[in-house]
């Protein structure tokens, strides 16, 4: 960009409203009738269906007296043919509302299958672009209420839902301002059964989206757009993202070996899941970038790695692992774009200081913390070998709206540097 | 309360969505007309209107091909007739939406005459009780755009509206989520012509908003309601409301004595816009209590003072310096409550540190920035002596849903040594 190019002066912000803490869940009647609705499609994790987890929610929902369409065919990581089934459920159900309890892959299904019944078409009409159409919804959706059972995604407080196109070998998203929850419950109680390894994915997704937002770019270096249609959801980082992000690294450094530790352990699983809906908030507007553009291709392109602490047989590379492999070495290449913010960042992972050059302290305190929740060691775990590098560049090189927010914009160089320090990190 | 009533275990946050910078205020037609609006009621303020200050923003609705009616008869701290005279108008304009232009009285004149446009009856029938009958809206008003013109009220990010009832010699407000502002735009060059006197009342009515949600009590230490429909709006400090005040202390701190200094000081302006838009996150979750509650008899009991900074020629007391002038004895009454919170709240202001038991800490810092940005010396300054302190107190404990949060509830005895101490702050 040349220097006659006019900077963005303006940042927007939006937050989910959010009911959290201990029995917050005892209110989903009470929410959801104030929030109008009659009839609800409540999609709702399997998992959590089968350990009658999320019970007294259904209670409280019917207790309401609202009429309740369950619908708990989620995939994890939901690929497009499953999303395609929600909405076919969902037109067949015609509800007024929405209910989402169970993870990020569930937020995403209801958020979808809203969409699609609201404002008609097909899924592939509203997927970014390039690869899909990147349609824009033309009025609100139905209320959605979101009541997450992990502290994870933060997707109870986005406006994004991700899918996987298994036939593209590509995951992507819709992303448009509509699509955010009309209101979140997030209640620790019902983190209390999730296990560890899906605690430790999640959470090292919330430090990840937490130090790429606190990390992205400052919006006022963006060029500025011709319109305000024009203007990106991710803006780069601002004030107000930064308040949520910072706070989203403490609690993560402080509470996530806690959480993951025990699930009996509802201050810490707490502090996480109110750290998951704040780090939603932060990327919501700052974004992410590197680390997550890299996780696409690796989570998209090969289906082998299973992880021995998810339930069920699925074969896939849970969302936070796949993020936080290539952290480390993002972080290293990303140093030099603002050395003083890098090692605030871990000065609020760790509650530590650093010396003004310590281009490592960042990278450090991520793998101090990847290993102590027990995260696999690198992009090699995952199932992929130094051949791969090239598909794994291109597919990262796809996410252009992610890494337009990166602090420095990554070459292909750069990209190949960043896998083959993160094959092994230890 | 005894150990047997059951505690709260909840908190709820909801922001209003912000755009800022400085220019955002052009997209005023392009947010209005994504909020869906066609004919809209536009209260302005009238020496923003006298003065031109806004015309670009009625050019930008304009331009979007909207319809304006334009209501300037605004009250500084209005009235129940002067808010009846806009709803008024409004019911004969017969808008499908709201923009405020200007400061806090503008904004919250527009949540009024919305409130009652789209709902019908008499204000009174919606005043917060004793005063009022308490009606809750049944459903969300009309989209209201708010554009503040000031650093100060956050009445752009509340769901508050404040009146003043000469007749009962009171001020009391509206309270209810409905009121919220559907969209903000916040921005510093629209605060650039505002007197001195006006950015220093409303920058210290900044710093009491978050100050006193920073130390009201924990929301953990109130009685759980019966049911979620008791749930108060001002519910006690939690660690999101902290975040909002605490950023909104620190610019406080930093930026109020140079957005007094200067209107063309657009950067120190515009943080202080920002803050005022964080506090009001703030005790819109968490509340304000004390200084608030000494504040409201203080503004309504006597009409004589006549700031020498305010344009035009209506005799009341500017809401911050009402505020301000009992802040100092009001956080030394306070301070045994929580020491470290105290002293914490005094270093976000100032970047100092201090030592555990300087209960003076955070008086000296408010007295500080009192003198330095030229407020009223004390309650004397504003027409009272000590004879008047019984009715003020009086006045005082009417607001009773007030300081319901306050970290320490006041005794009349409390109250009128907060007063007595008030009198004379230098
Ligand atoms: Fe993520
Ligand atoms: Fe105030």
């Amino acid at each position: 960009m040349t220097d006659d190019v006019r900077r963005e002066s303006l940042f927007t912000i939006e937050a989910t409203p959010v009911k959290f803490g201990a029995g917050a869940a005892h209110d989903a009647g009470w929410e959801m009738k104030r929030l109008g609705g009659k009839r609800l499609f409540v999609v709702i994790d399997p998992e959590v269906q089968r350990l009658k987890i999320a019970d007294h929610v259904l209670d409280s929902l019917r207790g309401a007296g609202l009429e309740l369409v369950l619908y708990s065919d989620v995939d994890t990581e939901p690929s497009i043919e499953a999303l395609g089934r929600a909405v076919q459920a969902a037109r067949e159900a015609n509800p007024d509302s929405f209910v989402a309890i169970g993870g990020g892959s569930t937020i995403d299904t209801a958020k979808v299958a809203n969409l699609l019944l609201t404002h008609g078409g097909e899924i592939m009409d509203y997927v970014n672009p390039p690869v899909g159409a990147g349609k824009k919804p033309p009025s609100p959706l139905k209320p959605l209420l979101a009541i997450p059972t992990t502290a994870g995604s933060g997707s109870e407080a986005t406006t994004v839902a991700i899918l996987d196109i298994p036939d593209l070998k590509i995951k992507t998203g819709i992303s448009h301002r509509y699509m955010r929850p009309a209101q979140a419950i997030v209640d620790p109680e019902l983190a209390r059964s999730a296990p560890s390894a899906v605690i430790a994915s999640a959470g090292l997704d919330v430090v990840c989206h937490a130090a790429e937002s606190f990390l992205s770019r400052p919006y006022t270096t963006r060029e500025r757009p011709a319109t305000p249609d024009d203007r990106p959801p991710y803006q780069g980082s601002n004030p107000v993202a930064d308040l949520w992000s910072a706070q989203a690294l403490r609690y993560g450094g402080q509470y996530l070996r806690r959480a993951v530790q025990s699930g009996n352990d509802v201050e810490a699983r707490g502090f996480m899941m109110l750290s998951a809906t704040m780090a939603g908030v932060g990327f919501g507007s700052a974004g992410v970038h590197i680390p997550h553009s890299c996780a696409y291709p690796i989570a998209g392109l090969k289906h082998q790695y299973r992880d021995p602490g998810y339930p069920g047989d699925k074969v896939f590379v849970p969302h936070g692992f796949s993020v936080i492999v290539t952290s480390p070495a993002s972080f290293r290449f990303t140093f030099d774009a603002d050395p003083a913010k890098h090692l605030r960042a871990a000065e609020l992972l760790t509650g530590e200081t650093y010396a003004p050059d310590d281009r490592e302290a960042l990278p450090n305190a991520l793998l101090k913390l990847m290993r102590d929740v027990g995260a696999p060691s690198g992009v090699a775990a995952l199932g992929y070998d130094e051949s791969d590098i090239p598909a794994l560049i291109d597919g990262a090189l796809k996410q252009q709206r992610l890494l337009a927010v990166a602090p420095k914009m990554p070459t292909r160089d750069d990209l190949d540097r960043i896998f083959r320090e993160s094959m092994h990190n230890w």
